[in-house]
């Protein structure tokens, strides 16, 4: 049998797949009390003393245009790392990276790459502390792969997908598949205008920090690979829950859409780079959707509840009136969308 | 300009290409009170209390061929992130690891290489917490390449590159340039026979803790690309010492000599993957040797001393009755070496 890109979008294939083939192949997977391996969170979780965690987490990056409007594979790297360590309500403390570059890669290019890449660690002070640079020989990788890896502390207890409870209300902090639409109109050869359509790539620590403030964020997640549908569905599961959503309610740009359509995909399974959807308590939805505004986060807004039945499934009423299933994405998505 | 080869073998260019371009951009560098980038140690170490800290390190590996004589990239993958962790006195406690794999990838093949990964941390009892999995497109990157990142904790001072004192004596866990020779014939094109040319690709965590048991280790470090040449020109310069070694006392299979003859490299800048230098006190270096001896490291013998000047150079007592001076290796060395 032959990997396909399908195993590696971030969808159901992938889920399975880490599921049946990684997660067997290792007996241990887990510190005492912690977060590991078995739970496919955002972030690894190690006890480090009876309040604190640390938070540990690694993506590889491999996008392709590495440069695009909104962003680059450098802050791609930075900010899809913070964010994992962000939703599960840490704060990062250092970062390593590990660069794998093409021979003949141009050297400016590079210095662009590692200058994105640092602007974010910068504005949330997290120090580089070290990593790894390779070169593989012209013709066996194509430009760059960066792999991030981030550390943070936890302060009280992680933030899990398990935690959502009926009644929460669901928040989404911005818009949904900026990220994805990009890549994706990039990639099929579409003209863009930069003006229009640009990845939502950002640190998601701010929002997170600005909602663990107020309190009452029971589950949360950057919804990357496989976007919203595969991240609302995970918390379904994990939770043992359903997640009700109004399509109407949900902020997607005009722009965005209209290349959803033009490309035949679904906003919903678009990777966003510098969003959170989070499950919170009903009494405080309404002041952190508030509070996200009041830090430039003006398209926050309450998306839908946590329901009892039927667990495990996301259900959208629609926008022309009746209801759907929403499924964690499957096949091939996009292909290096980050 | 190109990046070249040369910029990722870790010799002398990539040290200047890290130390030039990679540490000037970035403005946060470390943890107070620990080692970070600019330190270019083996692993980052954070100050978690007042007698611990944690290690953290991260390596990519890109070797090719993918499976050799004595491992594959699952196993150097494992055992190289082990090592970093070992060398600075860290037990480690958990790894990560971001797999990208080509589109078609032989799935047997995958599933052989994380066995091989998991059959090191299993022996150490280290669990493997969480990690990435991307798949590129046929022909966007070659194979497989596996970054892992390990995290470990040091009770006590970490082992430095810099703490080698004059009078130290220079042991060598083992032979020399084992997985460096076995590669760089493989990429030639040569026959090997498996029993002659092997890797030593293996965890060094017994070695360090053995030889840690004992005490005296002053610096240590596992000498991967750039060989023993690399390593110890780091250690004299960091340290301000020069380390003179005499090159009938240093440990090379004859099956590696006669490869490197004939390839026309020096063994000395060869990578070894399950190696140790270190720089010992003199009244506990005999011990040393002996206690390695007695965990089946038949060949960790004493090849040199630690003197006062020149400060910086490594000098070699040549077998023909000269001394030359062993420099940082420079050049492509071998491209995709680990």
């Amino acid at each position: 049998m032959k990997i396909t890109l399908a195993h590696g979008a971030g969808g159901r294939e992938t889920e399975e797949f880490i599921k049946n083939l990684i997660i067997p192949t290792f007996l241990y997977r887990n510190i005492e009390g912690g977060i590991g391996l078995d739970d496919l969170e955002d972030s690894a979780v190690i006890p480090i003393s009876s309040e604190e965690y640390l938070a540990i987490t690694m993506d590889s990056y491999t996008v392709s245009p590495i440069f695009f409007p909104g962003g680059d594979i450098g802050k791609l790297a930075a900010c899809g790392t913070i964010n994992d360590l962000a939703v599960v309500g840490a704060k990062p403390i250092g970062m390593l990276d590990g660069i794998v570059v093409e021979e003949g890669f141009n050297l400016d290019e590079l210095k662009k790459i590692l200058r994105s890449l640092e602007s974010v660690l910068r504005a949330l002070r997290v120090p580089l502390l070290g990593g790894d640079f390779k070169v593989m020989p012209k013709g066996s990788i194509n430009n760059i792969v960066i792999t991030t890896c981030g550390i943070g502390i936890i302060k009280g207890s992680p933030i899990r997908d398990s935690g959502a409870r009926p009644g929460d209300k669901v928040i989404v902090s911005g818009t949904i598949g900026d990220h994805g639409a990009v890549i994706l109109a990039l990639q099929s050869g579409l003209e863009i205008e930069s003006e229009e359509l640009f990845s939502d790539c950002q640190p998601v620590l701010p929002i997170m920090e600005k909602a663990l403030k107020i309190g009452g964020i029971h589950a949360a997640k950057d919804p990357t690979r496989g976007g919203i549908a595969m991240a609302l569905n995970e918390i379904a599961k994990k939770s043992n829950v359903m997640i009700a959503i109004d399509e109407k309610r949900i902020p997607i740009r005009d722009s965005v859409r209209a290349y959803c359509d033009m490309l035949g995909v679904d906003p919903l399974s678009l990777a966003c780079e510098g969003r959170v959807v989070m499950c919170v308590d009903p009494k405080v939805a309404d002041d952190v959707v508030e509070a996200l505004h009041s830090i430039g986060q003006e398209d926050a807004r309450i998306i839908g509840e946590v329901c009892e039945e039927p667990k495990g499934y996301v259900v959208m009423k629609t926008i022309i009136g009746g209801t759907r299933i929403v499924e964690a994405p499957s096949g091939e998505i996009v292909p290096r969308i980050c």
